[in-house]
């Protein structure tokens, strides 16, 4: 599994033992974290192959191949910045890029409720299209289901990517968090989320919250191409930042420390948060990332980031210490507080 | 897309301009191609890579990388035979095969309703996962995602599959079947889909149809290995054996000409046919294949495949000839038909 499993659950979860499945086990916080290690972990196990990241690496003939899929299932299917169609695609480009791979081809295959817009199909397929083509990838496989109405809701959409590493000795992952490590985040955060939940919700802020959802290809092959040792690359989506940050830490067993302030969050995003009680923190994005690099790289990677309009505000929130393995939240009045995962539900169906 | 286009809408098609996607769309048949060659093709084409097969070919370092992705609703999920999870590794492990490749991993991707039974997804993913252990392939990579109760039909599968070829220059696909060729199937087909269809109409025969549902690679790599110059192969499923040499007879712009008495049904399946009023011959298998060989390799292919559990009734039904694009069908009692492609939804939901 390349999900964020082989984490330890630190906090007692809400009772989960009801023998159903619940919204929030789909959550990628603490509940999907326990049914990966309770019901996949066991059984899909591979060894040295299951390390429990965005994507997976194994070896073909005398090469890496890296693969990852994701299926995608967010309401609305079309939203401000995007639709499911060009989601899908980002998410799984992203995803192997994170391993320090080049995403080299697409599968994907469609779910799809009889009596479905067959114009919104093809507006979909169209924007997954330009998507792939944008980042350089083909789309060589694909597959459509029909399933009669109510047996889904409108379309869903599964995308495997396969890829290869841009330098074999590329180490690239979640587990490499190091002491004295600089954490960046490549933009602001929660755009992705908030824009989802204003338009499920039809509120009307002054100015449209857009997803932030791209591929983030291009800016990813500049940084590894530079080689300046990333030690991890973690895209921010299901759970938000507060929940990435603790993967890293877990997988590395290390503690991150991240200051408030610092932290990238525009003030729509912070808006529409207060009005609707959520913590930004918590919120998915579908186009930002946490790099964590030697301090003696991090100027180099800003300015690389930087270069690229997705990327702009990119800048560092934090350090890898070697402290108890957590994610500490220095806050503005400078306290500090344990940032723990996503627990439940936050945001069902962001992506 | 790995789907069977690029061939030809001989007939008239039921009117599909209503603007929505009707069950038949997903039918493997007639209007499935329509939608894959007005929709997905030409925003996905990609040149070479679009071959229209089981599975895509697409170059990978120096070697040859093979990849293919289904997405899965069977309703019911549990059928005599199998379920969903093991169902979702024998297609995808099936189609990477009749491209003449070796499959090596396989991405896994459930989509479940909320309230769905964690007994029952236990059995489901120990179902995919010894399906794949038995083939000799690793489940890598894998997502989950919940939605809400009524958003889903309970749980939905999709894999996708990645391999190397036994050989590199092993050329096996649906457009080389050529004039002369022995026309081979390898066993008695229309188990699965009738399977399917006793277990969601509660019907009680005398004796229960099981599903044929089952990975074909070991028999398959036994052929590939023996360098028996297997022209094509491709896996009955959707739109059954029918649609299947349609599709072979477009893609190679052959004719095929099989006979009726020389296809292997069992009689359970005859007779069950037979109430509900449907043709075995556009009834899916999930276990069985065309292989389409050299009257010189016929013998020794049919030696190879009677070794086999699941191919022990492997036959010759016909050839390939030259004439004009189509499939012929000698009856029992002497008079041709012509054997189109199927049309329209005859049994949603099979895999």
């Amino acid at each position: 599994m390349t999900d964020e499993s082989q984490l330890q659950l630190n906090c007692p979860l809400p009772n989960t033992n009801t023998g159903k499945i619940r919204l929030g086990h789909g959550s990628g916080g603490k509940m999907s974290l326990q049914l990966i290690q309770e019901i996949f972990i066991p059984q899909f196990d591979c060894g040295s192959l299951s390390q429990y990241q965005d994507a997976a690496i194994a070896p073909f003939d005398q090469k890496q191949l890296v693969m990852s899929t994701d299926s995608y299932v967010v309401s609305p299917i079309f939203f401000p910045g995007g639709n499911i169609g060009s989601l899908s695609i980002h998410g799984t480009i992203n995803d192997l890029c994170m391993r320090g791979a080049k995403p080299l081809y697409i599968a994907i295959s469609f779910i799809i409720e009889e009596g479905f817009s067959i114009d919104q199909l093809k507006e979909i397929v169209q924007s997954a299209a330009s998507a792939a083509k944008d980042a350089g990838v083909q789309i060589i496989a694909g597959d459509t289901k029909v399933v009669e109405r109510k047996a889904a809701d409108k379309l869903f959409i599964s995308t495997t990517g396969v890829g290869c590493l841009y330098k074999d000795s590329t180490l690239c992952g979640i587990d490499r968090a190091r002491h004295g490590d600089a954490v960046i985040v490549s933009g602001d955060i929660g755009c992705h989320g908030m824009a989802i939940m204003c338009a499920r919700n039809n509120f009307e802020l002054e100015s449209q919250i857009q997803s932030d959802s791209t591929s983030l290809k291009e800016m990813v092959q500049e940084l590894l191409l530079a080689d300046l040792d990333i030690h991890a690359m973690h895209d921010i989506t299901r759970g938000g930042l507060a929940t990435c940050l603790n993967e890293i830490a877990q997988s590395s067993k290390t503690a991150i420390d991240i200051e408030d302030e610092k932290i990238p969050i525009s003030n729509q995003v912070r808006g529409a948060c207060e009005i609707l009680g959520l913590d930004p923190l918590f919120v998915a994005c579908e186009g930002r990332l946490i790099a964590i690099v030697p301090q003696s790289s991090c100027d180099k990677v800003l300015d690389i980031m930087h270069k690229y309009s997705y990327s702009r505000e990119a800048c560092v929130i934090g350090e890898v210490t070697d402290q108890k393995v957590r994610v500490n939240l220095k806050t503005t009045i400078g306290s500090r507080r344990i940032l723990d995962m996503l627990s439940g539900e936050q945001l069902p169906r962001i992506c």
